[in-house]
């Protein structure tokens, strides 16, 4: 780990940083200066104030996403604050440019304020094409995401809930070929109640699964449990749990056909792998250290398992979801981004992997698969033309041939 | 017209917009990924953390600054709204990073709200290392301006202001060399009371001016003046005119050594000109057309004459001034951007011409003069030093040096 730290820092030190901004037009002689800035530059404005949907075609609006936090729930470090959030929010932009050439830009917001946090935001709506909220803690991030999707006109995602749940899910429904068990059919056991638990409950109560349970360090969350609740806890009791069970997540595990982990190394044992039904599917999330060992639960019986880490397979890594979603949101100027987007971004990232080529270590792509963020951006923008979110409309071929191109030639995929 | 019109709006659509967004280390791997990203990029995070002055050194903080507008003094266009003033936004931020290396980036707030701006930009803080204040409709600008500068700990530059008053100021003070005239025997008559021209009051009289007189369209601004007052015309009647004279603008021109134009076209005529005081000095700086035309205001005996036009000698272009002043601010960590470092700013732009260069044609050098920016950075940042608004000492030969070296790199200059 020296090494890492000592390299980490000499990066981000020489560099001051991982992101810049750059001039897309030079500026040598009057003559650029006239087009670029005064008098030129009246044009476009004149053309906006006329029409303002203009903005996406004569300025960087179309191609721009916010990367916004408040530095609550940074990584594993917790609530460090947002300057001390700064080197992964400009992180996140850099994967965001690297991954489907979507400029993103860091925006880290010195208030715990929900009501603040969310006004700040609604004022910056024009100058933004889309935002994804990041590492804000649960359960202020759900208002927040809420009430930013009522009050604005451009995508407001907020990566550690549904990035986390659209790759988890994707994982889900491979693995779930190989234990040949239908989504309809299974119970799904959720340990965690942050931002990525809650929005897995919901995303795949909307695939179809039908009986899930959610735990947090409590237990299993019942209907009027009388600790640690929430009303964000209260809604997923209502939606879940349909036995209304009480108890631990070890009660909660016998007979479960999943498990999905988004909460704490070593909270899964064997024992508990064992009481699940066949073929068990685990997803254990916890970083650096999951929830059971892959080694462990494969021992226990488990049929696929999938972390969080690189160094394992099936990792579950959000970078496979945001950069393809955004950046089919924006090629279609998509005023949201709704749950048959996600579903579209889920099925993309799943089919990627052929029949042939699935087995119990790779149900989830290669975080460096050069082929899912065009993959993803095209889904996700059919699925904003079909559901009437969009307010461009492209081929969709385009948009999956373009970013393959692009990528292809920026990025030398060294897997 | 239409020509510069075809091509402007050609130029804008070509590139959507101006600016980007780039990453300057490379992810392709796994293990760059790890460097830049999770793992890795929990380490700048704990230092910062832990030490929060770090955030200058291992994010991209220190070299950025947000333009930000509520698009209601956009140009010569007016209240034009936020997503309008884009790409004017985008074209000031090309120029930062085009003359000075700094990464600026626009931020368009949605609302007129003087209370909400201020909010917006405190929130915003901990990501930028500056923020220029920009096409901000008089009076609120001042306002504005004068609590964000209360409130944070990164400059804050009203561009509009302060900009247009220093590069004014410095073609004043070679101006005077011709004329022979000291800076304190001079009588000043401004005309247009919103942002430059208030400004540039509060920079002559800081400079030693002492008999100024403001007029705006109701005539020579005098303390108790019935009409077309505000709280900020009010504290200028006390500090100008102390004679307390009342009139029109031709009434002020009488006996006057300097005419400075921030209003309208034609305010000025050959007759008013002729009343001045011998070898008068005139910066018209109306756009697009002057208050006077050069030819006329040299026909009716004008000494020198400056526009806010590319196309006539003694260009007022703030290219001058904000590219030059960031840089020095960024490079020495600046709390603030304080009288002495504008004064700074304005000398060194007006010591770029030597005794043997200067005529009634070259007062003012060359917007593309690539030695501006650099000299002006290495003043200012010797300037916060000197009065103790550093947080860091440089050595300010190296900071000339070095953005002569990539300005020389990065932009052949073709003046």
């Amino acid at each position: 780990m020296s090494t890492l730290r000592e390299e980490a820092l000499k990066m981000h030190k020489e560099n001051r940083g991982k992101l810049g901004v750059h001039s897309k037009v030079a500026v040598r002689n009057a003559n650029d200066l006239s087009l670029a800035y005064s008098p030129g530059v009246a044009e476009p404005c004149l053309v906006i104030h006329e029409d303002e949907s203009k903005v996406y075609d004569y300025t960087m609006k179309g191609n721009l996403v916010a990367v916004v936090s408040d530095g609550t729930a940074v990584l594993g470090l917790g609530n460090i604050g947002p300057k001390a959030a700064m080197p992964v929010m400009e992180g996140k932009a850099l994967l965001f440019k690297s991954f489907a050439d979507v400029d993103a830009f860091p925006l880290c917001l010195d208030t715990f304020d929900s009501d603040k946090i969310v006004e700040v935001v609604k004022l910056l709506e024009p100058t933004f094409g889309g935002i994804n909220l990041e590492d804000i803690a649960a359960p202020q991030c759900f208002e927040i995401e809420s009430r930013l999707q009522e009050a604005c006109n451009i995508p407001i995602f907020h990566d550690d809930q549904h990035g986390t749940a659209i790759v988890t899910a994707a994982g889900l429904i491979n693995a779930l070929k190989l234990a040949e068990k239908s989504i309809n059919d299974i119970r799904v056991v959720i340990n965690g109640a942050g931002a990525a638990g809650v929005a897995i409950v919901k995303l795949l109560l909307h695939m179809g699964v039908k009986d899930v349970i959610l735990c947090d360090t409590n237990g299993i969350i019942y209907n009027g449990r009388p600790v640690g609740m929430n009303p964000f806890k209260e809604e997923i009791a209502c939606i879940t749990n349909k036995e209304q069970q009480q108890g631990l997540l070890a009660d909660a595990l016998v007979g479960a056909d999943v498990f999905v982990g988004v909460s704490a190394a070593g909270a899964v044992t064997k024992e508990m792998v064992r009481s699940m039904n066949p073929y068990p599917i685990i997803f254990a999330m916890a970083n650096p250290i999951p929830e059971i060992m892959p080694e462990e639960a494969k021992e226990a019986g488990a049929l696929v398992v999938g972390t969080g880490r690189s160094d394992f397979p099936n990792q579950v890594n959000n970078v496979l979801a945001f950069p393809g979603i955004f950046r089919g949101a924006l090629d279609v100027h998509a005023k949201e981004i709704n749950e048959e987007m996600k579903l579209a971004a889920v099925y993309a990232i799943a089919g990627l992997i052929s029949a042939e080529d699935l087995h119990a270590d790779y149900v989830i792509p290669d975080p460096f698969d050069r082929r899912v963020a065009a993959h993803v951006a095209a889904a996700v923008a059919n699925a904003a033309m079909e559901t009437g979110v969009s307010q461009k409309n492209v081929n969709v071929e385009d948009i999956r041939n373009r970013l393959l191109l692009l990528v292809e030639e920026k990025q030398p995929v060294l897997v």
